[in-house]
């Protein structure tokens, strides 16, 4: 610890808060920074400290408390004194750590929009909770970054970059991830199960002429022929960055769209059907719990089997628009595979994707570049400094001109 | 309350407990008694009360305990002074009932092997935990009736009718049991989902050669055309009636089969495959709880969708063997349909005809007709008051002469 450099502060010690630590500790030549973890539990928080230090020679300071205890959470941090906290718990923690990051004057980055276990369909436009703090953070001047990981978080950033460099005008923006890896679970979720399950039951929504739409779960479907992974089915599902960027370029038609494998597709219908998915909590003696909670504890784990995840990852924005007075399509998209992500940090390609522009976002903010002393959404912040510091960590990125827009099919 | 009528005690106030006790105040007109009920919950035992109260003016006096607590249940059942126990209640609690029978001394009859949750795949024979008590019983000269529903049960006694009047030798026993029946629900079971989808899960026994043969599930199969319900697909399952048929039939090939409809089936898989049938307990809280025990929480109850269930049900006794030097096939069977069942009971098939047998085995048994004075399964018993006694209350039978006999396949 050198009383010097800045308090980095990472809360939530699941897989993406260790690969966060483990890209701190791995690629710190650029800066010098002093590491704290803060977990819900004594033992994730300590695995993770130990592994950094065991693997990089990077000490870290450890903290157990629940971040949604507002008030214990300001107590550890008044002893940290932090310059940033870096939010990776689950989304239920995210006003709480927000608060808390306003009574001791530190910065914010988070992943995803913040959430309840119970929340359902919750009605767009998302992001009010955090919004309500907005002019706090403003008059404290302190930088928040709502939903800095890939996507949501990276995908805003290619559509700033597209805004600036690439279209005169937007007309349309399908944001587009498709995961074909292949692992050897029958059935598995490449990030919280509960989170991910959910999400596929919502209805999806998306934005267009100026309004929002809302479809039922897997009612909108389309083809796209991607670089790397070829033709791949996906559909429309409700997500974060569609609510932010409606907000930032809403003369768009803007929708986000997740492959979704046949067996995977199969398999959560007959979850779904079965009552596996249902969100009312079920007694199991003095305890309640929902059947999807339950279920995503009998799921493996994504960290348990990164090792023997294989293949690769295509995530971008799809891109319609203008340029000098033309109609121009362009893909901005990353690929990555499994293989090279468990080669680098040891976990699979999504908690990869999330963690390295977490760690980007974070270095921008301290460094200056990024310290607006307001909250925005990553499509508000200067895209340059950040596409260049994601591709020094390791994230490449890419613009194709796509030969042909694929048509949405409805109803399949 | 007469105190010179007999007490009778139901033990399990779940569905079955529920037919019972309707079927013993409705069909009481042979003979005179007093009912019992003993549940684990104040609210399961005051339902069926006040059920047959108010549907068939039948009294019956309320009892609140664990049977699986033999000396509260003594207790108990001193107070009472029964004449015979029934259990009904899940099959962890046998023992502990027939220990407080020897007690109190007072007949007992169940309907399935005794079983604990975590039992998977148990080496054959069964009923050893049973039959160790089976001196007692003798030198006490109490009657037990182990596993007297319909499969095992009527399926026992039909095979001793085979063996008294239609066949000189008896080759080979197939126990068929197919519900053809077809109910609104997406995935359900007709009994306790938590032992009927572990006994699918577990291998299949069978007996051959004088042998105990084992099979993995599902991995034997054939198609037989029903009476009634026409041809139908059945597996082989590891079931009850097996292991004591074997002993007192010991010359003939034995199996269990039983019919699995093709979405059940695919269901079944997929559950599987993600690990819901798992019996490795999962921590919620203070508490634990094994996926397959979360599951049967979450699956409809059998009695829930009873008055909405369609269709008809086979189960019998398909016994080759010779009669005069000939070869011959006989198939002994019941037809009963939930429509039928529903309009006498308020039930399914399953549980009605899980508890009539027993009724009729109780009065039998009180009768003196079947009081033998030592344990026993039923095919050990005279099979013609007891085909007699479950035609009077509502259940038919019929021997037919199937002109082929089905060949099993095997591995599909």
């Amino acid at each position: 610890m050198n009383h010097q450099d800045p308090n980095i502060v990472i809360i939530g010690m699941g897989t993406v808060g260790k690969v966060l630590a483990s890209a701190f500790a791995k690629k710190r030549n650029a800066r010098t920074y002093n590491l704290h973890l803060i977990g819900r539990t004594e033992q994730s928080t300590r695995d993770i400290a130990e592994r950094i230090r065991d693997l990089f020679a990077m000490p870290a300071l450890r903290h157990v408390c629940d971040a949604r205890q507002t008030d214990s959470l300001i107590e550890r941090l008044l002893e940290i004194n932090p310059a940033i906290v870096i939010n990776v718990a689950t989304p239920d923690t995210h006003v709480s750590v927000m608060r808390a990051c306003l009574e001791v004057g530190a910065h914010y980055l988070d992943t995803a929009v913040f959430e309840l276990p119970g929340d359902f369909n919750v009605a767009a436009p998302w992001y009010n909770h955090e919004l309500a703090l907005r002019e706090q953070f403003r008059q404290k001047g302190l930088t928040a970054i709502l939903s800095i990981g890939f996507d949501p978080g990276v995908v805003n950033v290619f559509c700033a970059k597209v805004r600036n460099d690439y279209l005169d005008c937007i007309d349309s923006i399908d944001i587009l991830c498709a995961n074909a890896g292949v692992h050897n679970q029958f059935f598995a979720t490449n990030f919280n199960a509960a989170v991910n399950l959910k999400e596929l039951c919502e209805n999806t929504g998306y934005w267009q002429q100026g309004a929002w739409h809302s479809s039922p779960p897997f009612s909108r479907s389309m083809a796209f022929n991607f670089p790397a992974i070829g033709m791949q089915k996906l559909y429309s599902v409700g997500h974060d960055e569609v609510h932010s960027l409606s907000v930032n370029i809403p003369e768009a038609r803007i929708e986000f769209w997740m492959r979704v494998g046949d067996q995977f597709r199969s398999t959560f219908e007959v979850l779904k059907n079965v009552g596996m998915l249902s969100l009312a909590p079920i007694e199991v003696g003095a305890e309640r719990i929902s059947p999807l909670d339950f279920l995503a504890r009998v799921l493996p784990s994504p960290q348990t089997f990164a090792n023997e995840y294989r293949g690769t990852v295509c995530v971008g924005a799809l891109i319609s628009g203008t340029k000098m007075g033309k109609p121009e399509t362009v893909f901005i998209h990353s690929v990555c595979n499994h293989e090279d992500c468990y080669q680098d940090l040891e976990t699979q390609v999504t908690a990869y994707t999330t963690a390295l522009p977490v760690m980007a976002a974070t270095l921008l903010v301290l460094d200056g570049e990024w310290d607006v002393g307001t909250m925005v959404h990553p499509e508000e912040l200067p895209p340059d400094p950040f596409l260049n510091r994601i591709r020094e960590l390791g994230l490449n990125w890419h613009v194709t001109y796509p030969s042909s827009r694929p048509e949405p099919a409805f109803n399949t």
